[in-house]
């Protein structure tokens, strides 16, 4: 039987509840391909919501950032810091005849719980490391890592993959049926990530060739 | 002189604060290039962030949903419901020769405000349009407006372009001077969201043309 995660009251959705799901699989897989995720949190009683990069390793996701950055101050806390953590992925836009049905084609990971400040040294270097590996994986070890006085700059934050859904939309229109006659067209505009041409830096030697990982 | 926004407390970031931009053309296209936002809000003392569609008219946000949603529940009162809107798009991937000095080149927008559900029926019409256009210019007219039941199940709330901020990064990697000779390759890969070809809907009628707002 698959692995699913525990649906609570809050991983729950008010609307279009069929299309949550808890499975580890699909989860781990919205999670894996992306890098940027939105971290809420709470200060001073209101809602703050930040674009942040993450990595997944196993059941614990990582951020890190400054240890002057806000959130990060808070998660030092013995007492962690709430908060939610989401990423989607945009796969289409939805086109109905009728307004009320436009859509979006989407799967999006909606994570709950507390995020602690990272301390051991092995767990903070292994984070760090799939930080950068989530970006362009095998990167960590072409690039000169951390030193000592950027370790004690850079605080990192883990949260246990343990209180959170994913959510799917796939497939065209759910037009109504009086509507399908209309003369609006509908069908999926498919949206994706794309790559460009690499762009070396200015003061990059020529001699040093582009790796494989990012050919 | 360009119009801007005024900074606050909360809209200073801790951290390079020298991207930070309050100007009102930089927020507007930066708003008006995407569609999906990221909608934090608080309950039971907890932050949630959920993916949501938006659109911009003038100095004010709309934002839709159906009626039994959670946090369009929490607009209804009186006082509103304290929200922070975050729109990010990422354009790059910045690989410099430390791990450290990885990056991505990005623009975002965070907007901190109060959020109230929008009863007034022009408004709210205004406020559909809005969000079907921001998706597909062009799409509201050629679509069926909402009918009465629809209106009923929808609620629309409001956003204020009050106290928020932009932040973009842009440009190659920084890495420090005696890290420039590492031989690692140092550079941006570009990204960007593209649109791939139309799906027509299983039950278009093939006679119903592709409009030239898609084509």
């Amino acid at each position: 039987m698959a692995a699913t995660y525990q649906a609570t009251e809050r991983t729950v959705p008010t609307r279009s509840a069929d299309r949550a799901s808890y499975d580890h699989d699909l989860v781990h897989s919205i999670l894996d391909e992306s890098y940027i995720c939105h971290l809420g949190f709470v200060r001073d009683g209101a809602p703050v919501v930040l674009p942040t990069l993450y990595a997944r390793v196993g059941q614990r996701l990582y951020v890190h950032g400054s240890t002057g950055s806000r959130p990060l101050r808070g998660a030092k806390q013995d007492d962690g810091l709430a908060v939610c953590l989401t990423v989607t992925h945009v796969d289409g836009i939805v086109l109905a005849r009728s307004a009320f049905h436009h859509s979006i084609n989407y799967r999006s990971v909606v994570v709950h719980g507390t995020a602690y400040q990272v301390t051991d040294p092995a767990e903070r270097a292994q984070a760090l490391d799939a930080i950068v590996d989530h970006i362009v994986p095998g990167r960590a070890a072409d690039s000169r890592r951390a030193n000592a006085k950027e370790l004690a700059a850079t605080a990192v934050v883990s949260l246990d993959l343990d209180e959170l859904s994913a959510k799917v939309r796939t497939g065209g229109p759910n037009d109504d049926p009086e509507d399908l006659a209309l003369p609006h067209w509908a069908g999926v505009l498919p949206v994706s990530r794309t790559y460009g041409a690499l762009v070396p830096s200015d003061d990059l030697d020529p001699a040093v060739p582009v790796p494989a990982y990012l050919a």
